[in-house]
């Protein structure tokens, strides 16, 4: 198996709510960090992509399944990876962690589903470099 | 069938990102909005659940199918049932329209799954009162 | 003086913080919200004035004094008025009040300094119509 | 002068709006991180003053100057200083630059005053090592 993307983040104040945590659908706000950054990772610009390809990625699905709270200040670890690639799909599959010296603890597992499409919203399919890097880190 | 739980609410600027569409994760700000008319549309409010009854409602699971973009100033409808109820847990279903004079446009399609518990997020059992009157939604 | 445009909202979990009250920055979403409300008061949809007549209003400018918390669930008033409009500029001023059955209670003054672009975000002078109507608000 | 505390973030699509740049009330979420760093930099953790010292900082007054627009992905330095403090008042300067490698570009310069409250949110004196420190910063 490959090596998931790693970035890290803290926790801002804006983001936690009343009841002392962060706030559940910031979760998914991590998740297009991580999107990002797998990207980056790739040697990739996601700006670029919007840009100079006209690629878009937007989310046809998303979900969470939260096991701890994210509390203020805390250091994050979101772990990405892309679970599956086709023409017009890309799907990444999510571990948002606490890092912690005794071993960081998972917090959630998410998962979002993108449609690739241009600027007015139409379907294209996923440039065929993008495709090839992407499915090279699935191996 | 019961009839579910109806909102409405107009997007915000700050909801739009520079795809010129409603971010994703604003989608579920919108569920919660969801959710506490639910309760209010039964008689109560979900600020005294928090404070009388120190009965928490945290999201432990929550996803959403997206079919059609929200735009800026669009005129919004939640509609929100329950599909479950038990001891600890209850189970919100969201359908996301768009108001248009020729018939709502179908957004997305959410749920949440929520544990019940109290101030120091220890699992708390959903009082009776709010069982049955939310079972009674149900039938 | 003139009357102030008005509108209403309830104040959202997602807005509060781990302090149990609003996030500051958010008082300057519900301007935002007030601003759009002044003009379709006076007949327009900021919607279109960004589509039609390619008119964009950044902020270049914002400050908001706070007297009062603001709290989940709360219903919230803004008073919107312009204090100031010239060709590239308008300049709005806010109350943020909590309503409440005994008095409502200030919670905020805030005000905010537009220039008038176009989506190139060159300076663009506010079209006439504009100018004419929001005169005739401050008399 | 004292050297102003630095941090650096990158901006985030949820931060951005339909005008392509990021959303203005957004400047006052990078603020508060300023402020934590400025903590963090002195030696403290801005968690530990609210759990340990029950010491809050409660916003009474926030303003912001745009002068050039934030964009998705940008990398953005945030520089914080502390411009006046009393036992029951700090005032801290802001000045947010665009990274850039000809020459950082300043994007907003901002200010917040800020009463130190207890938990419920009433006024207390900042502790006196707060006091000193901060004032060493400011020579």
């Amino acid at each position: 198996m490959h090596t998931p993307s790693q970035t890290r983040l803290r926790v801002r104040y804006a983001e936690t709510d009343q009841m002392g945590v962060v706030y559940y659908a910031n979760f998914f706000v991590w998740c297009e960090i991580g999107r990002v950054e797998f990207f980056r990772q790739l040697g990739w610009d996601y700006k670029q992509m919007e840009i100079a390809d006209d690629c878009h990625l937007p989310v046809v699905e998303a979900k969470c399944r939260y096991s701890a709270p994210a509390r203020y200040d805390d250091e994050i670890i979101i772990e990405t990876t892309v679970t599956a690639v086709r023409t017009y799909v890309i799907k990444f599959s999510y571990r948002v962690l606490r890092l912690a010296p005794d071993g960081n603890q998972l917090l959630a597992e998410a998962e979002t589903v993108h449609f690739t499409v241009d600027r007015q919203m139409q379907k294209k399919p996923l440039p065929e470099k993008y495709q090839q890097a992407i499915r090279a880190t699935m191996l």
